[in-house]
């Protein structure tokens, strides 16, 4: 089973325009730091600027934030790559002549529901910021 | 990218125990039910059976439940299957010659501790017991 790190990836996008400010930043580096294909970042650059996250000038590798980075939450990334994903998966493919089946699958989305409502509530109060301030801590335990 | 529904298939699999209390039941017609390969019945059934969440008795197919259904919570049987799995997946094959790789990681991943506790606490609180109530009201909606 592979499991999605977009929204991993794409928070380390953002503190990489933040941390490599006024440079150029182009997504063949970016990809380097997270060992990975240029093209993937560029679709996850994609979903930030048409969630209206960052922007960039035609032409021109230097995209930035539209806001300050405590503006933007890890719910706004989370949505902009991942948009309504929930975090637990149903099984859609249950047999729909079975009446047990569909039955189950919709009672267990109630709960679900209430799994994915605490982890967005929580997933709102986090801050690009945050991240960042947490990382700068990180590099000063190194020293 | 495909999603584990191990959680959802193995909540379908426990449903349909106490559901068919008492009646013969293989892995064959579990899998019908949830439209999947018997193989795969079988692998989260032995999960269970390691987690102590249910028993069967030698040979037979009778697999029932070691405690009431209020007794399993939700966060029991993710254990169960997806063991110390996180919601939010970090990218771990991040760059480590690139100093802000490994240390963003690690930011982000404290703050999905915070995410990954909202979301255990909830899945604690619901049990197979409530899961099984809102199966039988929303079948008494249908009539």
């Amino acid at each position: 089973m592979k499991y999605s790190t977009r929204l991993s990836d794409t928070l380390h996008v953002l503190a990489f325009l933040v941390l490599g400010e006024g440079q150029r930043m182009t997504s063949t580096m970016i990809a380097e730091s997270i060992r990975t294909n240029p093209a993937y970042i560029r679709q996850l650059m994609s979903a930030l600027k048409n969630a209206g996250i960052i922007a960039s000038t035609q032409g021109q590798a230097n995209p930035r934030l539209t806001r300050e980075a405590s503006e933007i939450t890890m719910l706004d990334v989370y949505r902009a790559v991942e948009g309504n994903k929930p975090l637990l998966h149903l099984d859609v493919a249950t047999n729909p002549e079975c009446g047990v089946g569909v039955n189950i699958q919709l009672a267990i989305s109630d709960f679900y529901g209430d799994v994915q409502q605490v982890a967005e509530q929580t997933m709102q109060t986090i801050t690009l910021q945050d991240i960042l301030e947490r990382y700068r801590e990180k590099l000063e335990n190194l020293r």
